[in-house]
């Protein structure tokens, strides 16, 4: 069985070498072909990639005691660590630093004033010492006092302008090649894909379908307070200094409850954040599936878990432990980590 | 070209009488052309009718100035008194009422204690007496106090039982047929249509998918608070006697921007609780569709709009007329008002 593995193994990639010389047509069509046998090309074979596509293909077999209607095949995934990089800090709080310093000039009183003087002089340490009440402020700073048409104009123009300190590139070039593939592979088995995410529901929204080819309004996120204003018959939405919601923790099964309207049968995360929305899941009747991203790559990624700061894994990588729910070990289970590794090959 | 319609028109009934007595096959292969031929057979021909049809041809076809791509295809429809009848009050009102007796033998101190006595002792005058508040009181005593699933369970089996005082049918009769079909003609047509009612979000997803066909997440609705507990590995989501959102007038704007996160091209509904959200459909570029249902069938359903108390049509009519807005007048539009009248037939 396992000679007959590779010789098929040697055949695919063959094929791919060959066509790779072809037309764009014929290029298109070997993707294709290479995505039913091999639906997760850059995972490694293994455990966590066979006990992915085992669940499906048990929930999508009719004949089978497993079988879950179309309908209920919700599949949830936090962003920040679990789709794309949270190092050295959630990109989001990148743009706030950077949204912050566009904004000084129209307000001097923030050189003398902290936390925004921390943040004016790269000062991360003095920045800390504010606390969550600190960053709120700053977050409010910077995101509130603009409509909503604004704001989606200013992430789409940061998006487009700031790199990444590490690899030098735009943010949403650090999405994870192997999760883009399971969001496809599991669209492709009719399940309905979501993002339930700490960041900004509307910080989120004016990518995610280009770059993850999910529908606005299939991300569940944190907001803040709005309101309707119409005058002269030019109605607008302005984004207000209050926190509306917060969706960590235990808001992630409230807001898969108050967004979704129905619990998940596969939710993926990567801290102890994501752990109530894998509980949920896990807590419905049927075959459910959990799945952790492990971060354990120091040198392609970064290598954190149960010390972090960021995206803590603690008490959730205890109880993946001991209800058996699968854990990425991405250093091993990921033959890329982000899609431009493919491109400069 | 009048004389061609009619013999078309009659040749189109002739082959619907004839296939009656064939097949379920045949039935069904004749209701797709006749749906082909004529999309809203329960509207009578007349500007309302030819003004949806002349915008959907102008916004799917790829040639018209007015193209709109499919992801942009966002129609949202208010429910009480768009989707179904309202009178003599919000259907959600008499099951706040049955709800309240079903609970009264566990709340003795009820008896003698308002609104609640009021409601026992079906003294509907002296209940809005209590005013807004007083409702607030035996909705969040109806509403709160059980877990999401519970609560679903509850709405369910009212709806199944429940009667309505007029037509002595279950509420969910009370659908307007040719409002179902212009859903489906808009799903046709590759819009994505959500229900964006004042109504409570958990009262109406146990149902809407199977009367509607529109699914539990492309609902908006007003919601209370929950949390989440987490007990010996058994998670709940219990719901709160605490108001979380109320998607009425300007919160249904910020509903749309909250749960859907596009501005509609299409906006139907009755009230002007409805009239922010027509507003912030057709302040959007390129065009648009704002549809106001008027209800002035006093026999077949209910004739009320600038006096009423529930429902009340005013603001919105004037503005309707001045901005050149659709307005269905119940009465002559529609040929049909409820489903079962063509049954009974």
């Amino acid at each position: 069985m396992k000679r007959l593995d590779i010789i098929n193994l040697f055949s695919v990639v063959f094929l791919l070498l060959f066509v790779a010389g072809c037309s764009t047509t014929i290029d298109k069509n070997a993707g294709e072909l290479s995505n039913e046998t091999n639906p997760l090309p850059s995972w490694n074979d293994g455990n966590t990639k066979s006990s992915i596509i085992d669940f499906v293909e048990a929930v999508t077999n009719e004949n089978s005691e497993y079988f879950i209607p179309v309908a209920d095949r919700i599949a949830t995934f936090d962003n920040d660590g679990t789709l794309w990089s949270e190092q050295p800090a959630y990109f989001q709080l990148f743009f706030v630093i950077d949204r912050i310093k566009e904004l000084a000039p129209h307000h001097p009183e923030w050189k003398n004033k902290q936390p925004f003087k921390a943040v004016l002089e790269n000062d991360m340490k003095e920045l800390s010492k504010h606390g969550e009440h600190g960053i709120l402020e700053i977050v409010m700073a910077s995101h509130a006092g603009n409509t909503t048409e604004e704001f989606k104009a200013i992430v789409k123009e940061w998006l487009a302008t700031a790199k990444h300190p590490r690899f030098n590139r735009p943010y949403t070039d650090l999405v994870y090649q192997p999760m883009l593939e399971l969001l496809d592979y599991l669209r492709d088995n009719d399940f309905k894909v979501y993002i339930v995410s700490g960041g900004g529901i509307e910080f989120m929204r004016p990518w995610v379908e280009e770059v993850y080819g999910i529908p606005r309004d299939q991300v569940v996120g944190s907001s803040i307070k709005t309101e309707f204003v119409n005058e002269d018959g030019n109605p607008i939405i302005n984004r207000l200094a209050e926190i509306d919601f917060i969706d960590d923790k235990d808001g992630k099964p409230l807001g898969i409850n108050k967004f979704i309207g129905r619990k998940p049968v596969f939710a993926s995360g990567n801290s102890d954040g994501d752990l109530q929305m894998l509980q949920w899941t896990a807590s419905g009747e049927g075959k459910r599936f959990m799945l952790y991203v492990h971060h354990t790559d120091s040198i392609r990624e970064w290598a954190y878990d149960r010390e972090s700061h960021i995206g803590r894994l603690d008490k959730g990588l205890d109880e993946a432990k001991e209800k058996g729910w699968a854990v990425i070990d991405m250093k091993n289970d990921w033959k890329v980590i982000y899609p431009f590794e493919n491109q400069s090959k």
